[in-house]
Formats: C-alpha cells, structure tokens, sequence
C-alpha cells in the first residue's frame, strides 16, 4: 500500500452519523406526511443543470456562489442553488403533462459556495412547497395553514408567522411617488433584522431623503396588534389597497380556523428577492428568534417567465432543514429517542447462528427491531455493542433453551432478566417495559 | 422580457413527476423499513468529495466518467461515482466515533457520465447496505436474509439470487497455477452474460490455454441443483477450501429459515471488481433476467484501506434503484394505485373558504389527505382537476349545508351520492367504499 490518503471533508460540507441522520429522517417524514395530508405531491429534479437554465443569461449575485463547471461534453453545467428555480423550469418544461392548480413538495439538497463562517453549510437542505396556477386568498391561506399543521405536528408551538404584502407597501410609496425605487427599498428594508435600525435609516435616507425614509420606518413598525397595525397600513396606504384587502381575508379565514394566535401582521416583511408580488412570511421560533426565519416564501407573479410565455402565478413557502434543526436544538425540544433497535440477540454458540437468524426473523414477524450478534465474542464484548448502539434488549438462548422452544431476555437499562419465554411473551414484556412506562 | 430559455435536461437527466416520485418514495420507505428491522441504520455524506479522496492517487476505468472539476477555491472536487467509496472514507474518518460491527445503509443518488445508450442514466439512485468490521458466515448470511426480506416487502418473490465465493474460484486456478492471472480472469469470466460464451472462451483461451479455458467453463457451469454444484466445486477446488467450508454455512443457515430456493449456488457469479474477497452474489428477476442484477454485492476484506492502516473486513449489498424499477415495470408486478389525494373539498361559494379549510383539517384530523379547490371556479373545471389528480371523492358544502352543519359527498367513480352527512360519516363511507371493496 502506498502512502495513506486522509479522510478528509470539504469545507462545508457534512457526514452525517446515525443518530443525527435518522432524526433527519424523522423531520423529513413528518413533514412530507402533513404535506401529503394537505394534497402536496412529491417531485424530484437533477442535481446538475445548464448553467443557462439555472442562471438565465445574466449574471447576478447568487452566480459567484454557484459551483458551475464544464462536463465531458463541454456543457457549461452547475449544480442547483435552490429548488425554485428547477421548480420553474419544470412547470415550463412539462406544462402539457401536468394540471393547475399544481400542488408539489421537493425536499432535496441544494449548494451554494457561500463563506461558511456563522454555521452556514455548503451543502444543506431545502424543503419547499408551492401551489402553482392560481391567484386566490384561498390558495395563500392554504399555504399558511400548512405551515402551522407542519410545526404542529414538529410539536414546534411557540412560534409566530410574521406577514406582510408586497402591495401594500408599493402602495405606500405609491402615495409619495418613490415607487420607482421599490426594488432597492424593499431590499434595504429587507435587511434590517441583520445591519439594525440606524445603519437601515440611513441607507434608506440616501435613497429618498430623511422625511420618507422615517415615515417607510413608521409604516414597517410592528405595532401591539395585528388590528392596530392593519388600520396604520389603512391609514398610510392608498384607499383599495388590494393588498390590505387581501390580508383581511386571511386574517378572517385564520379565525375562522381558530389560528389567529400564530399570526403577526408584519411590514417590516418584505423578502428581498425581486419575484414576490403578494403576501410575504418568515417564521420564528420565541426562543430561537436570533436563528432567523425557518420557514419563510410568498406569493409570486410568473413563475416560470424565463422559460415559458404561459403565466404560472404561485405561492409558496421553504423550510431551511438545517436552520430548522439548529433552532430545535437551541430551543431543546424534548424529542422522543428514536430506538435503533430494540432486542440484540447474543451469541452464545455459534452452532446457533441459524436458530438465531431464525429467532430474529420470528421477532421481525412482530415488528421488533432486532439484530444477531454476528460472532460468537466473549459476552462482555457483545454488551458493550448493544451499550454503543443504545440497544435496550438481549435475547439470550444456548442449546438447552433452543431444545425448550424457550428464550431468556434481559433489560439492559434495570438488569432484570426473565426466563422460559416464548417469542409471543417476550415481544409482550419489551413492549410493556419500552413503552407502557 | 427577453427571448426565453429552453427548459431542458441535460443528457441522462431525469424529472420525476408526482407518480413516479409516489412511487420511488413508496418503494425506498419498504426497503427503509426492512433495514431498520434488521438493525441497519442510516448515515449521508456529501455529493461533492476532494478528487483524490474518491478516486484515489492513481487513475482507474470510472475516472474518465466522473465528474469532477475544480472550486471556486480551486479545489480538485467530483461528485461521488458510488456510495462505497464515499463509505469508506466516513468509516476512517469516524473510526472514533463508530462501533463495530458497523450496520450502516444509504440511499442516495450518484453520477457517472456513462454513454446514455441502452437505458443508462447519468445520474441514478443506488441502495447500499454494509456490515463492516467482522468476517463470519453469519454477517455474510444476514446480508442474503436482507436481502431476501427486502424483496419479499416489496412483494418480489420470483427471484434468485445467484452465489459464489471468490475463495473457491481462486482455490481450483491454483490447482491449474494460473493464479497469477485471477485478476484478468474473474473479469473475463464476468462478461460472460454480456458477450455470450463463444467470445468468452477465445478470450480466455488467449490468456491461460485452450485446455484450461474448457475446465474454467466446466468450473463455473451451473448444475442441475445446489447439492450437485457444491460436489463439482469440491471435487476441482483444492481440499479443505474455505470457500466451500462457507459456502456449506450459508446454505445450512438457509435451509434452517426454509430460504433454499431463494438462493442458487452459481460459479460463474464473480463480480468483476477487485476488492470482493469472499462470497459474492447477484439478484436476477426471473421474468426479466435480461435485465441484469438488481441487486449485488460481496464480502471484502478491507474497506478503507486507502486512508487507513485499520482494517475494515464487510460485507455488503447494493440495490440499483432505477434498475429495479425498470424491472418491476417488465415484470408488471401488482402494485396498488397509491392515492395521492381521498377526498376535494369543491369550492361552491368563495365566502365558505374558511369553512373549506376548517372541514379539511377536520378530515386532516381523520388521517384523510384532502385538498380544498383554491378558487370558485365552474364545478365543470373542479372535477377536471379532481380526475386528472385521481382524486376519488369530492366533498360538497355550500351555505344551507354550513348552516346545518352537514355536507355531501360524491364518488367521482361511480357516480352515486351521499347527503346530509357529518364528517365521521363522511369519514366512514370514504373508507368503505375506497379500502373494503
């Protein structure tokens, strides 16, 4: 053997162990279960795109993140950076196959070159669900609601939805005649939770003078409560704002529906990305509040433009997966122990083996996790694997016992042992003794 | 807006629609599910690695298929080939932090920029498990058992899986001194199911004689049944082979699990790769041999031995997802329609949205995935949408209905309807007329 290659990681990027994956996995099938619970369909897309597809013709301020090389072919290809952008070329792309209202999910990993200094990772994990071909207060709600049955079922309740709408403000700046200069406004707004107030006044003062920029600071204050903040939109917005009045509809179905509590109308929302042109959310755990938004979207006008002349208006929502699970991990839910498994059979002869094989499938029958130990090592050994892999059951059996039709189990946490069971008996006491206590 | 971009796929790239992806999900939570049964746990690892970490210092065949380019921070980076080599690098990355025997799986995509003829992808999902760490006839029995509970979860029963050890193979070119060269005949031997055997004798004839490339073909025939077979490797192998000794322990523990006809001892199996170094297998569909394998694998002897001096003895399977797939499709195996939606709650009056939502997390309450339509648009269109998402029922409500506190339903299929109903009855009727008929 030559000189040893190190095991080495690129800078953020992750293993992840078995603990850590299948907690992963449990998120994920929770998730996905409410989804499809809401009538969201799972789609899958490439990894590897065009270059031209996923950027379009220019270059913006993403490009310098996005891993792009040249293939085999001299294709110029790169790797997604999101799920939205491949969600649009797909609806484009298979317009003649699919139906609208189209209501998918795609929970897959994205990746972006991006300075990995404050926990950022490379490589992370995307969780989106949009509702394609339809312009309704029914359709945004829906989005909404799926976002509080999401954390619900997550057991995730202190939490608040802060909403705006994109119109509202452009009516706003309607009224001073300062709309032509949304896109950066909305932007400096956006950024007000990371460079704090007086650093945002005074960018914003550059942009449309100190008078507008305080009166933009007085119409994005969160005031006591969502009535009192909706009759300062009214006041400060054009009269028939579509926007307010699209807001009063969801705040009536969120009472109609008992959710009020999970909502804080929020102006100070605006997403900085050009497409949203309607309602806008990001989420926040109370007491992870710093963490940021782990579930944030909005409702956009053209979906899919660069591909495709056919409007496709939407709304949609994304969970950042490992933001999500950091904030857990900050708040401490009180998460179950997922068991790896439940019952280690022990090698106590190896001219057993396929009895225990035969013991093992028996215990599966009953849907018992359970393994054979596959070698006959000292039991010391045995145990201390079935300590490493939190394993709360031994089964044991020697010739006597496999002549008996018996088996013996020990509870590896009390030490307590019974003897002479049947299969039947002992799926009884481990299922007593794991669950019922 | 400028001219659009073409929303295509590069080459070997696929989509997955709702059904499809339904369908992949469907089958990688049975496979999930039976791992977990068995005690296999999951681990990821990233799909972008150092060059030299996947593909060693050297270069071999795959390299020319990888795609690999360099970083932003002109790094030499690839995206994994396979989820063996990316393993054994986490196994000496983690020896710390890891037991033995290690029972890991992995289900995730990899790419290869293949010829795209012939139904190959560039970009495919595989299925590994792997128990690293140990080396006996159990481990390696357990590997089969999996792999015959995976398939019978699947509800795969025509199947063989096809057996052989590398040992004994070696064992009788011994006999022949013509070990030396093992390595350019187990490839030789490997392509018999591809280029036919004709072309397979020349070749061999060219590298060990006319006389001993007759007794390799006699060697590796297949016989009448697995006792006749056993004989015939007895009797060319040398005396007192291990691979026999292990090959004899395997079928024992299978007959003790009544597995025998799972299982067909077959010479010619030899897995053309390097590292195999004890049992090796492949799975064939019997109605779609043709096919190929669906599902191989061995036993090697060290793992990770390009990043470390530990030695890491496994043994292993992989099932190729979309292989599989495509042989259930030739197979046309009887896998129920999955719902993607029970019930759509039809929108017959936009000021009863709140209603809809609230009566479908009521049925959400019940388990049953429902959807309201997200505008009040011709009951015409509504039920277009419920028949192209194969949706079987649709729930009715407009403002009497509210008022009584009742609604209707409607099966899509059969036309007959129900009204006055609650939600439980509502419930009860869905479920009757969808699952006990």
């Amino acid at each position: 053997m030559g000189v040893l290659i190190e095991p080495k990681l690129l800078k953020g990027f992750r293993d992840f162990l078995p603990e850590e994956e299948m907690a992963r996995k449990e998120i994920i099938a929770i998730l996905e279960n409410t989804f499809q619970l809401f009538g969201f369909l799972p789609i899958d897309t490439p990894v590897l795109e065009y270059a031209e597809v996923l950027l379009g013709k220019g270059g913006g301020e993403t490009d310098k993140q996005v891993y792009r090389f040249q293939d085999h072919g001299d294709r110029d290809v790169a790797l997604r950076f999101d799920l939205t952008v491949p969600f649009a070329r797909f609806m484009a792309g298979h317009s003649n196959e699919l139906y609208t209202p189209f209501k998918r999910y795609h929970i897959s990993k994205v990746w972006r070159g991006e300075n990995t200094q404050r926990g950022r990772y490379r490589e992370f994990t995307q969780c989106d669900f949009d509702i394609v071909g339809v312009d309704s207060s029914s359709a945004d709600f829906e989005i909404l609601l799926l976002m509080t049955a999401s954390f619900q079922a997550l057991g995730i309740t202190d939490i608040t939805i802060h909403v705006s709408h994109r119109g509202i403000l452009n009516d706003f700046l309607e009224t001073r005649q300062i709309q032509n200069q949304s896109v950066e406004i909305l932007r400096t707004v956006d950024k007000v939770g990371k460079i704090g107030k007086k650093a945002t006044m005074e960018q914003l003062s550059e942009l449309v003078g100190e008078r507008n920029a305080e009166d933009i600071f007085s119409f994005i204050r969160l005031e006591n409560d969502n009535v009192t903040t909706l009759e300062k939109l009214k006041s400060m917005a054009q009269t028939g704002s579509e926007g307010i009045a699209r807001l009063l509809e969801l705040m009536a179905y969120s009472d109609d529906l008992d959710l009020s509590s999970w909502f804080v109308i929020d102006p100070s929302i605006t997403r900085g990305l050009d497409y949203y042109t309607g309602i806008v959310y990001e989420t926040f755990l109370q007491k992870a509040h710093k963490i940021g938004s782990v579930c944030s979207g909005g409702r956009y006008n053209n979906l899919a433009s660069l591909y495709s002349k056919e409007r496709f208006p939407g709304v949609g929502s994304s969970i950042g997966l490992d933001r999500l699970l950091a904030a857990l991990e900050t708040v401490g839910t009180d998460k179950t122990q997922i068991l790896s498994v439940e019952i280690l059979i022990l090698n106590m002869d190896d001219r057993l083996t396929g009895y225990y094989h035969k013991l093992a499938q028996l215990l599966r029958g009953e849907k018992m996790k359970c393994e054979v130990y596959p070698e006959n090592k000292k039991l010391a050994k045995q145990f201390q694997y079935a300590e490493k892999k939190k394993i709360p059951f031994a089964l044991i059996c020697g010739e006597d016992e496999r002549v008996k039709n018996v088996v013996s189990l020990k509870n590896l946490n009390t030490r307590k042992s019974h003897e002479e069971l049947s299969i039947k008996e002992l799926t009884n006491i481990v299922r007593k003794e794991l669950y019922e206590t």
